[in-house]
């Protein structure tokens, strides 16, 4: 570790290299629930792309397993440090290099937060449309998982909105990909390979995104459903209204009443309503004039009627941004209730009814209860699985997870494999795929120093290391 | 070439195996202007996915090189069968096997054509959103080449519809990749990186396609601009507007005589405007009713006005869809009026100005004539290259590629980079790009088989043959 220590500080200087009580413990874990903690023996917070690639090098030579991180919000500890290694902090990469408003697209480094690339691209009425639910997620984290959230279902998902991007390979090469373009046949899609490629291909040092105009009016429309199939069984037909909904989640009773309560919510949902109601639809609309909005929300509403909801309605304002704000932060309250993990697997829109048959048969008898809220009209559900056995719960979220990747499926739409899903990932994918990827793996990154134990390696050792 | 022959024929039956006269002319070439036609040795007219793994498996064994095939329609010679080599083509693989309403995807062959796939998805009220201008292109041709065209400003190019492929790798293996969802995170997006490969990595033999319900009322406007700047300035503008037009373009006045009178079409512009137009901008836009269509439709024509059109005209339908015909055919027109060749550099969107600007220095610095028309919308530009002398036509080409490049475009859009583009895109590229490509093929074509010559290769040899 001195060596590593030593070769970082005298090419980047003491003050950018941290180790011993100058690392803070936020730097040790991500917000995974099963994830182990584990401080770092050295964090590096490089200030430019030729620092990252200098770090690359070294790592590369020393054979250190290297581990980047932006805010630390991930799911699936891909961003904890692993042993002996470095981990590359991207606090001092923070800023929004460019927006441009004739391209419609911003220019940011990897520690940009959401937050602070909302507030600016506000100031000229445009936005960024990837909402995964915490605002503090840096964009660099967000390229590496490919975060989702609840706009997925219009804007689609970080995949959909990256145009372009700096990296450094694992050979300490720094490339770009893409541009400030929207297409381009011109050689294999790098920027779409390194994409929810968790760390593992190449380390994003800035990324060119897409914007777009902010549409100034919506609505939130909530609907009680007396049973969960019927609120899945009317998704594909809102999405297939035409009405295009900037947001189709679905909550189920037990989550309502946990994020209600969490966030002191009253929705003004008679008792008797809110007892037959099993399950809830949740939509927002957006529209550039409020009589459209008024108009859609109108047709959305009879159309949701006619699909056999218990009630429409829809939310005043207060309300309606109290409510998505609750449910952005389902994962916590989750967390808070006692939550063993929380997973998202993504299935075929129609197939979510029989998933969730499938998913509370598992619960029954794997005896783990199992509640959940998700981008349903993505067919990515979020479940909250109750079952202190370490081995029950695997063999819970393995039947899961078989059922998903069964009905044609996968195991994560936008939380990752990390380190936490590997080995149900290793287990369910076709071996034929897992060696071609490992083939590109090694195409990336010849010694396998980026990020081993995330993914694809199965004991999270270097290449050669000694 | 005995051999091949034989191995395949034991393996497929002879049936599905053609040589000599059996072959016909059109396997001989695609629709680029440069690239040489050349007869192919040998044609497997495959029936299966398992039947094209043995036909790789055939390949690579004798070391033959691979070329894949749908309708031809290609534009840079990369299905163009190899001297010595194999081609494989898909006019027995054709069936549209599902249009899945619920999730609003269908599974294609790859020899299905775009034609064929809106006859069917308009039964269903629902389309593919993909018009490259050639509806007897197929969707595996479409695949590999990323294909745009018009509405790709609104919904985006090939590589955004396709969910999932079935493909065969160079080793003979079939994978399967993604799937009927729109998200996942869950190991490397190998469909993503097969798109727009261009027959260099593996063999697409299913594809699945997103579709969109099909909205109802459109309307076309076309508006004179004195200057073709202020054309490509108007265009940011229109794209920020929020009335999500499903096409821009622009046609410059040699263009739009040029296909106007190929088609026999009058748009009764007074010979004034006509004189003084040197360019023009095409918008389409589509709404679920007709009454928000007349609305957008006054609200953009006042937007166009204020940015300084001669004009500005509401085409009647019948005229509206000659005029989209007419452009449609712009590429045949161009081919009828002599081009040398035609290509389709895309650079930022508001970069196109100063692109087009240095596009005619060449042209006036090279004494070749270049006219266009484009997918303005997207920064992606078609130009037609009158040059005759093939040195000529190599450097102004060049010029023009590095122009775009320089100003932060790629060679191709949409078109690809096949044979014909491959020189330039070697000379431009980043070597350390270029290299990683060349192992990111090794890892799917260990030996090399699929469509040498095409994208990277330099010589078009396979490794190791004799």
């Amino acid at each position: 570790m001195t060596t590593i220590v030593e070769r970082l500080s005298s090419s980047l200087g003491h003050d950018l290299v941290l180790t011993g009580t100058a690392i803070v413990e936020d730097d040790a874990h991500d917000e995974s629930l099963t994830a182990a903690w584990h401080a770092p023996d050295v964090v590096v917070v490089p200030e430019s792309a030729a620092q990252v690639a200098d770090v690359v090098r070294i790592a590369r030579e020393l054979r250190a397993p290297l581990t980047a991180r932006g805010s630390g919000t991930g799911l699936c500890g891909a961003c904890v440090p692993r042993r002996g290694g470095i981990l590359l902090s991207f606090r001092r990469m923070s800023s929004i290099l460019e927006i441009d408003t004739e391209n419609q697209v911003a220019v940011v480094q990897p520690g940009v937060t959401l937050q602070q690339l909302d507030e600016e691209t506000a100031r000229h009425g445009l936005i960024y449309p990837v909402f995964p639910g915490e605002s503090s997620a840096s964009l660099g984290g967000n390229v590496a998982t490919n975060a989702g959230g609840m706009r997925a279902i219009k804007y689609g998902v970080t995949r959909n909105q990256v145009l372009g991007l700096q990296a450094v390979l694992g050979t300490g090469e720094v490339i770009r990909t893409g541009g400030k373009f929207v297409k381009a046949t011109t050689g294999y899609d790098l920027t779409q390979l390194i994409i929810g490629s968790e760390g593992t291909l190449a380390i994003v040092t800035e990324a060119i995104l897409k914007l777009y105009p902010r549409t100034p009016h919506a609505a939130t429309i909530m609907a009680p459903f007396r049973t969960l199939q019927e609120v899945t069984a009317a998704v594909p037909k809102i999405v297939s209204s035409g009405l295009a909904p900037m947001i189709v989640e679905y909550i189920d009773q037990m989550t309502m009443r946990a994020i209600t309560a969490a966030s002191g919510l009253d929705l003004g949902v008679p008792d008797t309503i809110e007892e037959a109601a099993q399950a809830y639809l949740v939509l927002v609309l957006e529209e550039l004039d409020r009589t459209r909005l008024d108009e859609n929300v109108e047709r959305m509403g009879s159309l949701i009627n006619d699909l056999g909801s218990l009630d429409v309605y829809v939310l005043p304002p207060h309300a309606a941004s109290s409510l998505i704000q609750a449910r952005e932060r389902a994962f916590f309250t989750a967390k808070a209730a006692g939550a063993n993990e929380i997973i998202d697997t993504v299935v075929p829109r129609a197939q979510i009814p029989a998933f969730l048959s499938r998913v509370f048969e598992i619960a029954m008898q794997t005896q783990s209860p199992i509640f959940g809220c998700g981008h349903v009209g993505d067919g990515n559900v979020h479940l909250s699985v109750f079952q202190p056995d370490p081995e029950k719960l695997h063999d819970t979220l393995s039947s899961v997870f078989e059922a998903g990747v069964a009905m044609g499926g996968a195991i994560s739409g936008e939380h990752g494999i990390g380190t936490e899903k590997r080995s149900y990932f290793l287990e369910l994918e076709d071996p034929a795929k897992l060696a071609l990827m490992r083939r590109i793996k090694a195409a990336f990154d010849p010694d396998g120093i980026l990020n081993p134990g995330v993914l694809l390696d199965p004991d999270g050792a270097v290449a050669g290391r000694n």
